[in-house]
């Protein structure tokens, strides 16, 4: 125990320091991105981690916190960029870590300095966010506890966090070959779920159960893919903190015996509501509250299954232990089931039961403008593509935030893109004419305005298909005003939105055959990606960008922008030097 | 044959256009990088190809011509560089394309403008020189025939090319992974040998004959992985164009019952010589003639094998197809017999054959300078590394062009590195103290300038193993002054130089436990790496910088120095744009 403490003050020395002044403190963390070999699913892989870690280093901070990552790229041929999922970087868009947007990657061997303000308390991600490298593992979990004399609306004793992903054994470099190819390559589903960076590939913890054909796993409780175990006391309360940064997979989970009560979402207080089970979507955040009022000499299974999509990957497991139990007595009942994988209602029912804890922003009656974005799988020259209201997003090389801001007019495509899409388009079915084109066009919202974005899902390619997107919006918290089925009318649809307590978010879900609608206010000087949180399906074009009050946005780092056509005009000015 | 000149021609249209203008012609052409499925033999891989091939496009241009190659960067996450290997960039060193010392990588999306003259004419390659991007295939052959009114001093009816590569089916980024991991794993002997890009992995051409255990290929032909073929007319003289662009092997190349001349090395005319075989090391290119006096009735292999390391890839064949005998007829004899790995009497038998052809540059008498480089495997905090005089070069973000010219000492080690190492050190023994460290020092000359460089080899870590390395320098020529044995002696080695008629190269070999004298003069303004050829390698380190006239290099295009502090600098003094 000694050793843990002096080798925890190391790391701390090594990676990591903080500024008390003033009330708020600053946060300095040094972090290296590299490549190494890990085994998440006890399969060994070569994943993207941070400092040696997989997944990166929990951030801990508390609500008006400053942070500073100084990042280094140890990768020896890719730029590397990191955003912090769910965090507003009000007044630091630049911080925004999406390459060619908020700013240019970070090239091998240089270092960025990321600063933030963490405003608000909350379950918070962070992420890679050029090209797949989400995919290839650099995720982390950042926790944001409320500031110094707040207090969370709820009671816990303690806390655990639980960051779900997805796992292939296939590189991402050979997935975004696939997905670029021309016979197109899916990446199929993953081999693996993990919790905390844990899964097991090819056995099962609870093979014991009938529901499994694997071999059971032997482990001795310290590989990397060992489970993760949650140590609880009897009767006490605890917030579980999940978050999903899956790839792909839609996910339910489940605690055997317990019942949850959901309590934030996505860094905002919900009204608290009872469940057996949750959904989560990539992208999204839950703090649910567990109370361990169960047969303290057992331990049970927290399980999580695929939603949305015909599972081929098994549940992931781990186990809440109860103290003085052994955390290796396995329990005694199987995993919960996950819910079959396309019951929708199942899906929808929790979708619905969430709103904002009273007190919360309310939206305005009405807003400025409105957007409907169509999501649609398309062709272009023959490659499978997504694209939003026909316009498959291919970022530009230079960063909007300097090309906006300095009006390099050639950097990306100057035309609005389209608000609306054809009155004739049917969304129950496959596309008449699936030919898309490539565009980095942006939305330019007024500053302050309040939008309404109306997310259309409609039939893919194939006849009678239609996925679930979780579409995710940088900078801004949305109100979610409602789901819908088929083609949304403004005449029939809005007067069902709730205006009343609709929750905040940073993520929500199209259901197949739907529309979402969605309303923000545009208060956040900067260019903000909205994308589906899929991998696959960003980088296959399925995204758009939204920019407001550029002009107002100062104090960029140089090396934000020096790159593509930002980097070339500057140097121009200085040749004779 | 309509159609495929139709399509040659839309080709060109699409790729490439040539303008003449005043007797020197300019040569254009657009490539694109991209990662691209791929069976160089005959296993599907991911190789980086240009344009949709692999191995890249062959350039063929006249000497005097100048080339533009507009590369634009369409992998998704690297940056990427092209070197013009054994052009000299006379004037135009920002255009050599090594990444961290002429230019900074082109990031992905951007596009950037390389433009050069190839004076000399000659068989030389080009390929990726940012990590280890050229074992993952991105190279190819670059062809300088003589200037308008010149001719070859030599006479040949018809000429083909032959690029030799090696090929892993482990990932680059797995490969680079491990030789930086601990413990360290090498990347292992190649898989396949390659002619052309063409290998077969797992069955041989050759099985019917008994030097193989091997079941027999059955391919129809047109694989990419099906063997070229050279179909020659009989009593004709043919040049060979033989070039090594291999990650590691060194290489022994041989036809059946033909003879072969040497008559150029990496573009500079040798004193013609007749072999049964030729060494060929990675970076070195040949020209030989082979006359096909043979029974024209029958087929003859053209075989690649393993030299100065234990075997494990079978040899690459090709063949030599007599018209009209059908070309699917086998040879019916069996391939030729590569020699014995270790037999390095052979290989320096051959190296000293090489002399330049008469009237060829003669270097000074005697030189300005003598920099003596000790080649050790070394340990730095456990991780193995080569290292130079005991330092293991880490290059640095920001090219040392612009660094260098800009005077920004913080960019890189403004210590001078070593001119040489301990006099008591024992090169027959591995290294007393194997610690060694990270270094990116400059070796600074004088402008035109004599230099000599004695590379010296030693054991490496483990007793009684020392193995070949195969230097190269950018941006020069130098004489091959001779080859030792053991520890070079001043006093007793420099009397035997050869300065009557010494080869020029751009890439010389070290053998085991021996050294080899280069002298050069160093003319032309710029920053040149110079450094072993083996891949992983120079991953590890091996190799150092050398620097000469940089205040006289003009015209340096602004994005080749948009990275690291270059950037970061001329970005500053623009920030109130």
């Amino acid at each position: 125990m000694g050793l843990v403490v002096v080798w925890c003050i190391l790391l701390i020395l090594l990676c990591c320091s903080i500024e008390i002044s003033f009330g708020s403190t600053r946060r300095h963390f040094k972090w290296d991105v590299e490549y190494m070999f890990w085994s998440p699913d006890c399969l060994e892989s070569v994943v993207m981690g941070i400092n040696g870690q997989f997944p990166g280093p929990t951030i801990r901070a508390q609500a008006g916190d400053t942070i500073f990552v100084q990042l280094t790229n140890k990768l020896h041929t890719e730029g590397v960029v990191i955003h912090w999922h769910g965090i507003r970087q009000l007044g630091t868009p630049w911080a925004d870590g999406t390459a060619s947007i908020s700013q240019c990657a970070i090239n091998p061997g240089e270092t960025f300095d990321y600063r933030f303000k963490v405003d608000k308390a909350g379950t918070y991600i962070y992420h890679g966010h050029l090209g797949m490298q989400r995919s290839a593992g650099l995720y982390g979990s950042l926790i944001v506890e409320v500031g110094v004399g707040e207090e969370e609306p709820f009671h816990y004793d303690d806390e655990f966090n639980l960051l779900l992903s997805d796992w292939w054994h296939q590189s991402v470099r050979d997935q975004e070959v696939g997905l670029s190819s021309k016979p197109f390559r899916w990446v199929g589903e993953p081999q693996t779920l993990l919790i905390n960076g844990r899964g097991q590939f090819n056995c099962s913890l609870a093979a014991h159960f009938s529901n499994t054909s694997m071999n059971a796993c032997t482990l001795r409780g310290d590989e990397q893919c060992a489970p993760q175990v949650l140590r609880v006391l009897p009767n006490r309360t605890y917030r579980l903190r999940v978050a999903s940064i899956t790839a792909l997979a839609s996910l339910n989970l489940a605690v055997g015996n317990h019942k949850m009560v959901v309590v934030e979402a996505d860094g905002n207080y919900v009204q608290p509501f009872e469940v057996e089970d949750m959904d989560i979507y990539s992208g999204e955040s839950y703090s649910v509250l567990l109370t361990t009022n169960q047969d303290q000499s057992k331990n049970y299974w927290i399980s999580v299954g695929v939603r949305g999509r015909k599972p081929q990957t098994p549940q992931a497991l781990a186990i809440l232990n109860y103290s003085p139990t052994s955390q290796s007595k396995l329990p005694i009942l199987p995993p919960p089931i996950t819910p079959t994988w396309n019951a929708y209602d199942h899906s929808k029912s929790f979708s619905n039961k969430i709103f904002a804890l009273m007190g919360s922003p309310k939206p305005l009656k009405n807003p400025d403008r409105r957007i409907i974005l169509l999501n649609t799988q398309n062709y272009i020259d023959g490659y499978i593509k997504w694209a939003i209201n026909n316009i498959s997003l291919l970022l530009p090389s230079t960063p909007y935030l300097g090309s906006i801001k300095y009006s390099l007019k050639s950097a990306f495509d100057n035309k609005n893109p389209p608000e609306n899409f054809a009155n004739d388009y049917d969304v129950m079915k496959p596309p008449m004419n699936p030919n898309s084109t490539n565009g980095n066009g942006v939305y330019m919202l007024g500053l302050n305005s309040t939008v309404d974005v109306i997310l259309q899902n409609a039939n893919a390619l194939a006849v009678n298909v239609s996925e679930i997107h979780p579409w995710h919006l940088h900078g801004h918290n949305f109100w979610v005003l409602g789901y819908g089925e088929g083609r949304f009318s403004a005449k029939k649809d809005e007067k069902k939105f709730n205006l009343r307590n609709p929750p905040l978010r940073n993520t929500a879900v199209i259901f197949p055959f739907g529309w979402t609608a969605l309303r923000f206010v545009a208060d956040n000087p900067g260019v903000w990606a909205f994308h589906c949180h899929i991998e696959p399906h960003l980088h296959m074009g399925m995204g758009v960008v939204f920019a407001q009050g550029v002009e107002h946005v100062n104090d960029i780092p140089n090396q934000a922008l020096a790159c593509g056509l930002t980097g070339k005009r500057f140097m121009k000015k200085t040749k004779q030097n």
